[in-house]
């Protein structure tokens, strides 16, 4: 599959079925994070791996989102600002974009892997803290959920069939982009 | 080539040919931004394309970066925090991943195309956002400057051959992953 076709496919998934993710397949999961791109070479990331539903269960505990209770894996997705900070001004949010992009290497090689997985933004950093025991200097950025999935039964966040994420609506190229100045959008559209 | 050797063999490029980058690659380039994960598929980037080296000396006026100035292209990396605000409270960082992720999205196909980039972080928001005109509501996240290069002749920061990015010297997986616990660190090598 070619990059495009890649990034294209891959949707959230946020059911997974209930069988374990391999070591193996975690590992290369973070191989691709330690790699991503990183201001300064600062590598302001951590990853703390979840496998366990009992800890699960209490990261969101007002809304029990099955993706987090119910997911083989949780990746705890952990900025060190600090180390960012060494080299550059405190005010800049340069850890926030080193971290999402290693979330996004994890997204694209799990997918890549046939795993499915699902980026969280919301829910309840503090209980995550408390339960997992992270020290107050690292920031928790986000989670990722994954795991094997029923790839012609996976649903998205309103229970609707996923089959490929071209379906979900995304605004066209020319609403985005831009060419040489805000008022002129950019019109040669990718040769598929 | 597949997922984690593209990921490993990116570097950022910062030296480029005198060549122009065709407008159906950068369409790819965009094309591959546009589908990048986003909370509550809110969308909240831009882009703009510039390839006008007058207006690119005016970018970065105190250091000229070379890599600024003299870039074939730059894709200038844009947020709209407001798309992410109609869903999401206005202090979530949310945006600025989402925006993140969608560059981590283009520098993978920019190299997937055989061209180089680099995503600069350090520069003149001020003078970019009074040069290209970039209406107050719009927060500008990054530059990525991008061109043919000579694979054989680029150079790093520091004018130093960059062959791989492996050469680069980046955390080992035990000292960024844990297994469960901040107390255990992750084990699992991944296998080449």
């Amino acid at each position: 599959m070619d990059l495009l076709e890649l990034i294209r496919s891959r949707s959230s998934i946020r059911t997974f079925l209930d069988k374990p993710v391999e070591d193996e397949k975690i590992a290369l999961i973070l191989e691709a994070a330690r790699w991503a791109p990183t201001g300064g070479n600062k590598q302001p990331w951590r990853f703390l791996v979840v496998r366990d539903k009992k800890k699960q269960e209490q990261f969101d505990p007002h809304f029990k989102q099955p993706w987090i209770t119910d997911a083989p894996a949780i990746i705890i997705v952990i900025a060190a600002p600090f180390d960012t900070w060494e080299k550059y001004d405190e005010l800049d949010h340069m850890y926030i974009q080193d971290v999402a992009t290693a979330t996004q290497n994890m997204l694209l090689m799990t997918h890549s892997l046939g795993l499915g997985a699902v980026w969280v933004g919301t829910f309840s950093r503090k209980e995550i803290r408390k339960v997992m025991n992270i020290p107050k200097e690292y920031l928790i950025q986000g989670l990722v959920s994954l795991g094997y999935y029923d790839k012609n039964g996976a649903t998205n966040y309103h229970g609707e069939a996923i089959p490929n994420q071209k379906d979900r609506p995304r605004r066209p190229l020319n609403e985005i982009a831009f060419d040489g100045s805000f008022e002129k959008p950019w019109k040669v559209m990718p040769k598929e």
